[in-house]
């Protein structure tokens, strides 16, 4: 069905750019955009019209990194470094989800939580515990978002609670999850989830690579995060020269038709960012976790000038908010402290940039989404400036309101919510 | 009158440690605490109680450093650097408070939101035009807040319309604002505010130096905050070794019976430091402000360890936001950062380091305010923890339930908030 949406539309045009449209009309059909016109044409007149007029606009955010199970314990534990905080507590929290009354309760109030929020597209680690991930991936496919969620591979490096009982067992289950989720759902695709080398042996993830071959499945992992864990990976595969080697060797870095996204890359060198370039693999930049978690700030301009894949991710719980306006600002604030402590070599992300992230760069992992174009998805926001006061009485421009908003109400939930066409509230 | 409120109490015990008492009577009388006791002695049983069982309640926060004006345009014009950002932001919106009717509709904006606000005391910067000032001070005198509010002197390095007509003038009029507004109101006083050594001459700043000495007035001012900046400060001070110095010789480092509050603190070295400590001034820690403008990150920890007056301030519109909940997680990590960046030298700055600073720390400035002690101001909020879900069926600790409130709720408002033993709300 044609619909048409009023009102004063932001997106970004490309990496650097804004386009704005101010007092214009989006046109879309069966949850995909035709145009945006200043005035609507004569051919769409028919088209039932939704008017937001006044209302600033934006693509929905995309999420390409996040930990459902974890959403339960943000915000506690926060005084440690990434090896300690998943032992005392990831780890004892994510072992809760064998339960699966536990499951329902904290999974409820994740995708609620995520469904409000303005996230529309996300990327999702689970459990290793599939009944638990099935009942995750039914809510969110109740929830109207889009999503991929990764039943979680471990078999080692980890508490034998959190383990798969063998490599063989777990590649199994898996391919049966995988087969089972595929007819199952629509709009909640399974990726293929192996937490990290540290916990992988070789035999899962050789495993883990021919199962995304054989499904042209994307896959997510993380990669470079800190630096007590790449010298752990570096002990632990000694026949790669980095991190991104170990995992191209093991077929893991989106060898097949379909990308990997790989989350932090906080030290990834050129040969590194080469290697990510060479299969296209998306970093996913989650500067909240990374100063959370003492990890240091992603050379993000780096990978831009590389031309690399890029989006932002809220790393929950690593990261304590959903908001990715919130990871807006702080990649942003990232990048200007890592530019005033490099000598001033990297010139910081500009607003544009980091909006560009959240919306298109991560955008593109999930087809055509992210942009107000012909043939995206009709994913949109329609935001409410209200709650924020100014006694100015200067017309803004749309960039300027875009600023606004990005740093004064990134909490706020979106008037309204579209997901491919769909209204979610 | 004698009044008790029951509760879960927790405030900084000392720099490092917090102080917990769960299910307690704060008994206070006269805005002054008398004690927390787990059983309300016999002596007190005729106090009037507040019964706020199971909720966390914690000392006001204290907020060192913002600008009143500056809070209509927060949000706008982030990519920019310091030197930048005043000239095309701070200063033509500081101009529009030459006009009272405009300063009388942004001022409102102000007061209410810093009313509702988690923060129960600031020192905060005016402008250089005395009438806004002075409505500035009679809504935060209405408002129930306790505040030290400065008419900004600056003489050179701004915009003719923000400079006053001679430094003689400026004495003059500084001096009559000072007598006015320490007859008239009760809980805002007066603070010396020359804006920094660049818009300040010599003659003036000595000039403020004496007024300092005369009514024995605290005085707020930045220092060292962009290298930019220093190096123009070395330029126009040749007589001094450092920033620090300058505002020494001028008179103005809080050489009276009341100290000074210097912004920012980014880059000072060993003898700036040692500068600071030998005059007792505080140290605003500004980090949204520090990221925001490509300042840098402060060595905290060297300020903890030398034994410095720290506490936080939003530094709006630097930074963005007046939550000093959330100046609290950019503390930390800024701090962690900051511990990554540079060999792991300086141990990161722990939860309860930033709540002390956030309480305690800044509320030395206002005098014995910040922690639940006898002789304390009652200052306090009453939080809800409410909003923020959790499938988790385990007894939090005070500590770990504060841990989630300030990672969690840093936008919230208090359920209740009391100023010297007045509930404002």
């Amino acid at each position: 069905m044609l619909r048409a949406i009023k009102g004063d539309f932001i997106y970004a045009g490309d990496r650097q750019k804004l386009s704005a449209h101010k007092n214009s009309y989006l046109v879309y059909e069966d949850g995909v955009i035709h145009g945006i016109y200043s005035v609507l044409p004569a051919a769409y007149l028919q088209a039932e019209l939704e008017d937001y007029e006044g209302r600033l606009i934006i693509p929905g955010l995309n999420d390409l990194h996040l930990h459902a199970p974890q959403y339960s314990f943000r915000g506690l534990g926060m005084d440690m470094e990434l090896l300690d905080w998943l032992q005392t507590q990831a780890f004892p929290n994510e072992a809760r989800y064998a339960d699966i009354a536990y499951a329902d309760r904290a999974y409820s109030q994740f995708v609620e939580a995520l469904r409000t929020s303005a996230t529309c597209r996300a990327a999702i680690f689970a459990t290793l515990h599939t009944d638990a991930t099935l009942l995750l991936m039914q809510k969110l496919e109740e929830s109207g978002l889009y999503s991929f969620v990764g039943r979680v591979n471990m078999d080692r490096e980890a508490p034998v609670y959190l383990c798969e009982a063998s490599a063989a067992a777990a590649l199994e289950e898996t391919r049966s999850w995988i087969e089972h989720s595929l007819q199952r759902f629509h709009h909640t695709r399974p990726i293929l989830t192996p937490r990290f080398i540290p916990s992988c042996t070789d035999t899962l993830m050789r495993g883990i690579g021919r199962l995304a071959e054989r499904y042209a499945m994307p896959l997510q992992s993380h990669l470079s995060e800190n630096p007590a864990e790449i010298a752990l990976v570096g002990r632990l595969c000694p026949d790669s020269g980095s991190y991104a080697e170990a995992y191209a060797r093991r077929g893991c870095l989106g060898q097949t038709n379909a990308p990997a996204i790989m989350a932090h890359c906080v030290w990834c060198d050129e040969d590194e960012q080469a290697l990510l370039r060479e299969y296209g693999a998306f970093v996913a930049h989650c500067p909240d976790s990374n100063m959370n978690l003492s990890s240091g700030i992603a050379p993000v301009r780096q990978y831009m000038d590389a031309g690399l894949r890029l989006g932002l991710g809220s790393d929950v719980a690593g990261g304590t908010q959903l908001s990715l306006f919130r990871a807006m600002q702080q990649a942003v604030q990232c990048s200007k402290l890592r530019w005033r402590l490099n000598a001033q070599t990297e010139k910081p992300l500009s607003l544009a940039e980091v909006f560009y992230m959240a919306t298109r760069g991560g955008g593109e992992f999930f087809g055509a989404v992210g942009a107000f174009e012909p043939g995206y998805a009709a994913d949109l926001l329609v935001l409410d400036e209200g709650e924020i006061p100014t006694p100015l009485e200067d017309e803004l421009s749309l960039q300027q309101r875009l600023e606004r908003y990005i740093y004064l109400a990134a909490e706020q939930r979106p008037l309204h919510k579209y997901v491919a066409g769909n209204k979610l509230f």
